[in-house]
């Protein structure tokens, strides 16, 4: 039997006794993704029948909104020892997840050493520095012993984040450096602190965006990242395992924007978000392209006898567009991934431009040349005289084929500019260039594509 | 002056001193940095300048290939000295980059030690399990006392990495639990380590692939994951930074396949790999494209008379295309990144298209009624009856926005299907559902678009 399973079978029968066997059997983060497959109904019931030092470690595991609608459920006493027991962080967000109206009855609920950190934590944007940081660390000063700091530290040693990150602190709780657990027990008890800490003061100021925070930690491959006020003050640290849930918010974010969909992905997951909510993200940029694609219908109107003179000229046409979206989003998805990763900015424009330019023209070229010759081999072979006669407007054959490879030529060429170029001015706007991804450009290359498409059929057609 | 151009001039100038202090100034993370932004003659000067201290520290925060790079133009004895410096995961990716008649002659620079480490990596694909592990974990025996721990770990104090992991095994290397350092720092020297350690046995097998690595220490949230052989003997371990690497790539690689771009990153970044590298990997899919689109071309010549008799309707046909391209791959974006976060399985199937469906319909209905709509007032308000004749064909002003609006809706509902079904089809094929993002989901849905306008056109006019 598997297990949420099982789980749902010890619910349905209301053995209470099986249920606790079985969360205790396993993984706090085992139950934890038992208990989000279970429907309303279920979870109230999984969360009566477990008592709270379970329930305690099962919440840590859960994502923000599914903690919430836990909490929400339990009466007031089990609330205040869940609350009490979890890390400041995740409260925070667990709070910033629940009604409005429900946040200042939470955070009442708070031993007042809780309720603090919280209401530091809630005063910062959720994206920012300030709003992911968590204060479990410890502070030492640097005139104490290696005995002296021991026994400082002892007090918080069952609290289990807050040992990885030891700082070294002056009386304004201004970062001096920072001290290993292992130099406390390597070292002498009368060592002190000053001899053994190192000077390290790399920190973020809290209204930092977290992709700064996630970049620092990156490069200096460090566990942990102090936040600071402007006072340069101590207020929290961000931790490894924050650093990689930064990493896959942006990285979705990204991927979103590059399929024109807006907005904050629902902490609910895809399944439990209603259709309303995937609906509004996905239509304002469907609509909003969608109107601007009338303009490419616009300009094929415009070339309107062209077409139906020369109605071959059609059958190239959803090629040259396609191709002229997919090397765009090629180049501006390389572009900003790279940008994203720091590997070049704004300022070395004309380097990556010109590389752009390269690799577009040595695309379009060798595509263009081998449509070219393709078409001509097979449509001389395969189709019969006259019927060519009427698609082509009794143009040449050689003259239509050279045409479409032109066209495709300086269309790829021109949407690999375009797709690396508009990126990179929206970074030095100061825009997320991921607002210019593939679908802004594509949408932009196809109107593009049909003006230098029919503009070079008219010239080398002379109509 | 900014650090890179402080660091060239300094090189330009010959002068060793200043560059040592330069770097010394510096953070590594910040000295590799300016490493990095250095050519290739300039790259070599600057490893001759440094010492080897120095230069290992820099070492270990350079992208591999770069260091790899460095390494290759130091003499001999110096190679041995930073080889030897690095830690194992390091020298192992750095030898993995050199050219393959090199790899040997780096391993035999190693001590016995490291070699038989850098071995056992190398015997494992570079995105396993095993091939990411580090060597760098403590381990100690059930019966010891704290005494006889902390004397064992004191050999190794120094090497940074080790004793965040200490693990406790058996006589055949299989994990029995973990200790942690503050349990040997706050309990007496007596205590036996049977009673301090816990039992958690989660571990990976070397063979796996890393993804499956990232999403254990994601739901675990593990500091670093153990990696064992098929007889449950412990390997190495994952580290808290190679996850953050492990979901940069994964993330990358998604967004890569989304934009149509083919093959791995190149390892030395997007301004360093040469414009031929950047050509392979944007041609295979460009090529396939723009080939599959000549279908669209063919569906276009199927419907000449259509469209030379009742030439409005190719004002609209890029719209069409356009927006169910652009729903199919808000669908497929929307489903591969639940999958990739584990939210849901192919076995739910139908309960995920099942959502689509309705987001699909509901997008396509709204948008066809306004756009039909709006077609309807603008076209009566702003066209000149003549004009409107001579490109509708005669044909009535409502069936024509009407099938217009009808043609959005079953478009945009079927693409949003496809982008939906097709990756959760690729999943359950065992295929990685990304192969299926936007690119070849655009592709299909603007061929399938078409058949359905012109389909539904010529049943509502009748030709």
């Amino acid at each position: 039997m598997k297990i949420p399973e099982s789980i749902k079978k010890a619910i349905r029968s209301g053995n209470e006794s099986e249920l606790q066997e079985i969360c205790n059997s396993l993984h706090p983060a085992d139950a934890a993704a038992a208990f989000t497959s279970l429907n309303e109904e279920q979870q109230i019931q999984f969360a009566q029948f477990l008592n709270n030092d379970a329930l305690s470690l099962i919440t840590s595991f859960l994502p923000a909104s599914e903690s919430a609608d836990l909490i929400a459920s339990l009466e007031e006493k089990d609330r205040t020892v869940i609350l009490e027991s979890l890390p400041d962080d995740v409260v925070t967000d667990l709070i910033q997840e629940t009604d409005e109206d429900q946040q200042k009855t939470y955070v009442e609920l708070l031993s007042d050493e809780k309720k603090g950190a919280a209401e530091t934590l809630l005063g910062y944007p959720e994206d920012s520095a300030g709003g992911r940081m968590t204060t479990a660390y410890a502070t030492l000063q640097e005139n104490m012993s290696v005995k002296e700091a021991i026994e400082t530290l002892e007090e918080t040693k069952e609290d289990a984040e807050i040992l990885a990150r030891i700082y070294v602190v002056d009386e304004n709780k201004r970062i001096l450096g920072k001290v290993r657990l292992r130099d406390l027990t390597f070292n002498a008890w009368s060592t002190p602190i000053k001899d053994i800490m190192d000077h390290e003061k790399l920190a973020i100021r809290a209204e930092e965006d977290q992709e700064e925070a996630l970049k620092m930690m990156l490069k200096y491959n460090m566990l942990a990242l102090p936040v600071i006020d402007d006072m340069d003050r101590l207020l929290g640290i961000i931790t490894h395992d924050d650093a990689l849930e930064i990493q896959e918010e942006e990285s979705t974010e990204d991927l979103e924007m590059a399929a024109a969909i807006a907005g904050e992905r629902d902490e609910e997951g895809y399944l439990k978000s209603p259709v309303l909510s995937h609906f509004k993200r996905r239509a304002v940029w469907v609509f909003f392209l969608a109107i601007v694609a009338i303009l490419s219908g616009l300009v094929i109107l415009n070339y309107e006898s062209l077409l139906e003179n020369v109605f071959i000229l059609a059958v190239y046409m959803p090629m040259i567009v396609a191709t002229g979206g997919n090397t765009g989003s090629q180049a501006a998805t390389m572009v900003i991934r790279a940008m994203s990763l720091g590997e070049f900015t704004p300022s070395e424009f004309f380097r990556v431009v010109w590389k752009e330019l390269r690799i577009g023209l040595a695309l379009g070229a060798l595509l263009g040349a081998l449509i070219a010759i393709g078409s001509w081999i097979l449509i001389t072979t395969f189709i019969n005289p006259d019927t060519l006669k009427s698609i082509t407007g009794g143009h040449d054959l050689s003259d239509l084929v050279i045409t479409v490879g032109i066209a495709l030529t300086i269309q790829v060429s021109a949407s690999t500019f375009i797709g690396a170029a508009l990126p990179m001015m929206a970074q030095s706007c100061k825009l997320d260039p991921a607002v210019v991804a593939s679908p802004a450009i594509t949408t932009i290359v196809d109107v593009l594509g049909l003006l230098i498409y029919f503009g070079i059929a008219s010239m080398m057609l002379a109509i």
